[in-house]
């Protein structure tokens, strides 16, 4: 009988090569996003496709099979959450995961969305959802496709695709947050409609020159902990983070020169991500030991960042002085109070990554609302701007004026990433329990920033998360670093704390 | 038995298969030389690793063999010189090829290059050879093994190496043309050094700064063909072209604000490799028919649009009123004249990339005498500098300052691309050949390059080169198109034609 020590070196090298290829397809995933020629797309779909079928077959490798059920009876693999456990138990999961779905299924898969892609970018510049209804039609039938072969255990299909980016969460555990949270947030932001105090946003829409952005937000990402010397920051249409392996983590933005929220927390948002990745235990790479818990957790960095440390006012208090003098012309006279509520306006809008920290969530509802019943098959994708509309108009009060501005703004969808929109909002939740957390810990984070002392955050933020890696499940790491079950109330909490002050409202 | 066209749809689905693996190297291995974070080159040389031995995997794989030797004996393939013909010849080439390579050895060399790449542009920023000193000798010794695995048929082992770069060629033939060549060029770069007249090259050395550089280079490139809808042009350390695949070409180039040449003659010279790769015929991707038949022909293209084309005169009597406005402060107030002279400058320097139409060739010349010794064994890595130093200063007259401007120069090396270096020369003896095919069969290009028409050559180049493929060796495809075999007397006939008058000195 082979020793359980040897039969773990096989499978983790199995698992370390599979990684290793998918890091290929990051790369390729990154360029397409970023610099790929418009002519290029058709062939870099092919090249996604043979990437992904190679994958598919490595980790559906019957070897790999094999060797977790033999590892799986050993009682000899290692004490409970420890890596090797750990690393089989995750990889189980995965391979349960992947065995069901079919390499036909894989690859066109990958085929669809990489050209759905593409037609996406277009339809949304020419704000048409007719040019992308026909993708669209196809992505979803897949991923119904999908959820059928990966099976939801007396669940409904959208169970199937929701576990694949927050491992162990259901639509009902979703719901149950979801709702209380959705109350007091419609309460909130009539309370904030109705308040006399109101910013001026307008200061925001001068002119900011895109270089000195750039060069801004670059230096701030820098100063709060993100390594450019394991990454870079590149200009994209729809901003994202990419981990592409062990000291190379791509962030990406885009750039509004009437704009200044847009690039600045954008790029916050992302290095809160890329400080996860950057974070993570590069020995383990390969292994789910070396890699991120969740896309809940993931979001909640990234939150946390944008939020909970880059729209305080101890934070600008810090970096409000270099911002002045970055763009003289557009903040040279505005006061830090001002700024500080301009940057913390609070409105129904269209766009979800402009969406202010409160209206945010419903942004997320509303599109877990749209996605259960197109993978039931209750939504034909043909009526995705009518329903988007209705439901839009309903939760805010506002009509959206075109499909750019509503049902095409997300990249999501063409991607074929249906039942990741919930992990955002999880992600806010997740950021107010662990920002708790922290603050306990550390003794008062405000403190800290005021000082532009942002290492201890970042610091705790790699030993209690990152390094972690998948040793445990997102509800369950959450309820160790905090104490606390997964709540909407921190975050309830925390936004009345903050906005209640700045518009002079309260809870009742 | 199965039909001959079943055995072949099958061959051509495992050459697409791997090319389009190969492409995948392509995009990764552009990455690298232009965006990749410092810290990411280990996991960047681990993923190219992988890729390398999977290519090389399926290069090897028994069935191709089996497909090879079967459809070899099929008379029913096709006519000679026909698709089906000449992909079952070049693939046959480049099984036997790969076969004879050790899995072992193509990985090592993949690891060792990728990582030896890092170390050159460390050595050459620190102009210090013994920093990459170690890196040369393993590099060395892995061609030498290579060499030896390929074998050179009662040759010498640098002839195994050259033939992977252009086909069919030996030092034997080498030798043949740069003797007289070499002859051609002392004489001629004697006589110019004798001349009276001289070039103010001076003011090339003014402030030309870097973003109108890139504007007009840009604007030049897409004017004479090169398709940005289908490629890109970013910056790196060493420029080159890679041509990923159908639809995307990427070039690069490095920009000097206080030498206008180097930026914009590589870019040229990029372009003319790039309008190659564009030109190649996109049905047949993946196949030898889609491919560039040599190095020594890609070259003939960019040396054709760098100086056949780039640097004559009538090409700036077309584009110097553009160049005087993207530069006012440089060229307003130099004469075409002038200026022609300048870019013109004959004189022996230390860069390669950088040196003028006649010096290049010895430039190559010397390295050909370096890498001959280098594979037989004859020269030992540790003592490059003193060989280079000395010969260098025998062939040119003038002593290398330093590493970086002495054996440091060239990423060759550290990508392991020896028997590289004699493809440049003949590239230009091509090029002088094909130009004088090409300017017969048009009716005068320069005539045509004064209006700033440039579609007929390029038309020209896809028709009787780009689209053929690797359909004729190069020799052979040369001598097709031409009428005649390589020769150095064109390129020497085209120099003295161009340099006598302008130095006002003749043959004797």
């Amino acid at each position: 009988m082979a020793a359980t020590a040897e039969l773990y070196q096989e499978l983790v090298g199995r698992l370390k090569e599979t990684s290793l290829l998918g890091s290929c397809v990051n790369v390729l995933g990154w360029d397409e996003q970023t610099y790929l020629p418009t002519q290029g797309a058709e062939h870099r779909s092919n090249q996604l496709g043979l990437l992904a079928g190679m994958i598919h077959d490595r980790a559906t490798h019957p070897r790999v099979g094999e060797l977790l059920g033999e590892l799986g009876q050993r009682s000899d693999l290692g004490e409970p959450d420890s890596a090797p456990v750990v690393n089989v138990r995750e990889a189980r999961r995965y391979y349960d995961r992947a065995t069901k779905l079919p390499k036909s299924l894989v690859e066109e898969l990958s085929r669809v969305t990489s050209l759905g892609q593409q037609a996406w970018v277009k339809a949304r510049k020419a704000s048409d959802f007719a040019q992308f209804r026909p993708w669209l039609e196809k992505i979803v039938e897949l991923k119904r496709q999908e959820a059928r072969c990966i099976g939801f255990d007396g669940g409904v299909p959208y169970d199937a695709l929701l576990d694949e980016y927050e491992p162990g969460m259901k639509v009902g555990d979703v719901q149950a947050v979801f709702t209380p949270l959705r109350e007091a947030l419609v309460k909130m932001v009539a309370a904030i409609a109705g308040a006399s105090k109101k910013p001026d946003v307008m200061i925001l829409h001068r002119r900011f020159p895109v270089e000195a952005q750039r060069v801004f937000a670059t230096d701030v990402a820098k100063r709060i902990g993100f390594d450019f010397e394991a990454g870079r920051l590149d200009v994209t249409a729809h901003p994202f983070c990419n981990g592409i392996g062990p000291g190379d983590c791509r962030l990406t933005t885009r750039y509004n020169e009437n704009h200044f929220p847009e690039a600045f927390f954008g790029v916050l948002h992302e290095a809160g991500h890329g400080m996860y990745e950057q974070g993570l235990d590069r020995g383990a790479y390969g292994t789910p030991m070396g890699d991120s818990v969740s896309l809940g957790i993931h979001e909640s960095q990234s939150r946390m960042w944008e939020n909970f440390v880059g729209r305080s006012r101890p934070f600008w208090s810090h970096f409000y002085p270099q911002a002045q003098a970055h763009f003289p012309d557009a903040l040279g006279t505005v006061s830090l109070c001002d700024f500080y509520g301009a940057i913390n306006d609070v409105r129904p809008s269209f766009i979800r990554v402009e969406a202010d920290e409160v209206t945010y969530n419903l942004h997320i509802m509303l599109r877990f609302e749209l996605e259960q019943p197109l993978i039931s098959g209750d939504l034909n994708p043909a009526d995705v701007p009518t329903v988007w509309t209705e439901t839009f108009t309903r939760y805010f009060g506002i009509v959206p004026p075109d499909d750019r501005r509503g049902c095409l703004q997300d990249v999501h969808w063409s991607g074929g990433m249906l039942g990741y929109f919930p992990t955002y909002a999880l992600g806010n939740m997740y950021a107010a329990q662990l920002y708790n957390a922290a603050d306990r810990d550390l003794g008062g984070l405000e403190g800290q920033f005021a000082k532009g002392e942002f290492q201890p955050l970042k610091e705790w933020l790699n030993k209690h998360i990152h390094h972690k890696g998948k040793q445990y499940r997102p509800q369950r790491l959450v309820e160790m670093v905090t104490g606390e079950k997964l709540s909407p109330q921190p975050l309830i909490d925390h936004l009345w704390r903050k906005f209640g002050p700045l518009y002079g409202v309260g809870r009742e």
